[in-house]
């Protein structure tokens, strides 16, 4: 893992014809951050829901509506795929007979160790796998930003397959919108996301649920601020975390069970009233987020 | 029970002179706020601490240190209680002999079992207690704020000793700095905070203890929105949570148990790809998250 300094691979050129695929959240900010940014010749996007795909001109994150992904690609220099793991997936392959020679291709998702195989085998070195770490738990067309980028990490996972050249181009696209190219493997990737984002998310999700349903709804205004932050991320899509989940099921079973043992010393403590124990896990995990950036 | 109406009992007299004994984050903010709305005849603090006493002082907060938490009360019609719970059982007895025969005693403590049965033996009905959900992962009489408690949500636990006026006028004190009265018995307070608050915070411990250790530090980077959410509170001081978690041991550990069920539940999904049984438990708890104010 590196970070790519902002000044090692200078933004020299305007990034040719750019294709998204998948114009919701994280699809439609990047088609606003190009445009706004006039970093791209053209932005052409499809979606499968033809609505979302009208909103996105509509909205102007993307010059121009295709009614397939294939003919979205037809004339891409960088394709993007903003859909779901799954779809990502198919769409490889959908897309494959008609990309440009010199066309490369990125994706946003959760996971990157399944569509990084699935496009070593399909793409041979034209693809790089990419995770913006600038979700939300907003979703969809309507919530995008051209501002959703600006000072967020994005993982790139470049593989061994991978060409210099197509890693270059996607650092050069991850910079036009103003986010931090943050690179390591695809298994180092899903091992770390797995404590850092999928493990906060089924908290936030087990949360919601546990004081939902223990605590009488005349009672619910006693929510404080670290319920709401606890389970802000609760409100997510449950069906594309389902499959975040299950896609990267080993590294979130592991830290699931590293998470339950911590707090099965806590409850152990607190239970006996063991004031030192309880005060040494409470300390040592307060030091522990300080080694955190932010 | 029930909110009381902003406009139920007003504000119609300035308070009389209120002391505060504890001048950090809470004691710090509720004598910036009376004092900048010019809502105290007085606003006088004490501290085991002279140098935050003495901060106090300089920032505003109190008009007048006193030596002795027997002296600041000496004058008072409005006592707060405004350290850690097993502080302010202690400062009970020791304000007794110097209270006016007028003045009432509130407090701020997170858990409210312990310091009413206290204070119901030593003060009879002339002591509230109080909560205002609005702390912060920051400390100290630096951090406090004269808005802290605008808008938010204050829990008021009068027990059955209480009397009609002493209540009265601790809700005008909440009101003066426009905070929202929440009566409750001390028992739902102490289950409902369990899960709204306490158990938000032993989580946050618990995922920056279990994402510190397991992921790599030049790894780190990766750290999203989520995780920084769920932690936030990790940040809170150590020694106050030990006290509160243990001081509420009951309902902490059935907040706790009822939790583990369900992410045990989570992991079984995920392990056995259950791909239903894991968007029902998400959805379900999305739905669960939305039964909550804001």
């Amino acid at each position: 893992m590196e970070i790519v300094k902002p000044d090692s691979t200078p933004l020299a050129d305007k990034l040719g014809p750019v294709a998204i695929l998948g114009v919701g959240l994280i699809g439609g900010s990047i088609g606003l951050a190009l445009r706004n940014r006039n970093a791209a010749k053209s932005v052409v996007g499809w979606d499968m829901d033809r609505s979302a795909l009208q909103a996105a001109v509509v909205r102007g994150a993307i010059d121009e509506a295709a009614d397939t992904a294939a003919e979205a690609v037809k004339q891409a220099s960088i394709v993007v795929l903003a859909t779901s793991n799954a779809a990502a997936i198919g769409l490889l392959r959908e897309i494959r007979p008609s990309l440009p020679p010199d066309a490369i291709v990125t994706d946003v998702g959760s996971t990157k160790r399944s569509i990084v195989a699935a496009a070593d085998n399909l793409l041979h070195g034209r693809f790089v796998g990419g995770h913006p770490m600038a979700g939300a738990e907003t979703s969809g067309i309507g919530a995008a930003l051209s501002t959703l980028f600006v000072g967020a990490v994005w993982a790139l996972t470049p593989s061994q397959e991978t060409e210099e050249d197509t890693y270059d181009r996607v650092v050069a696209l991850v910079k036009a919108v103003d986010a931090i190219p943050y690179r390591c493997s695809a298994s180092e990737h899903d091992r770390a996301v797995a404590y850092l984002s999928h493990l906060p998310h089924v908290l936030a999700y087990g949360l919601a649920y546990t004081g939902g349903e223990a605590v009488p709804e005349d009672l619910k205004g006693l929510a404080a601020g670290s319920f709401r932050d606890g389970t802000r991320v609760s409100q997510s899509r449950a069906d594309l975390w389902t499959e975040i989940l299950l896609d990267n099921s080993g590294p979130v079973i592991e830290s699931l069970e590293g998470f339950v043992r911590w707090i099965e010393a806590a409850r152990q403590a607190i239970g006996s009233g063991d004031r030192e124990a309880l005060a040494a896990l409470l300390s040592e995990a307060r030091r522990a987020r300080g080694r955190f950036p932010r």
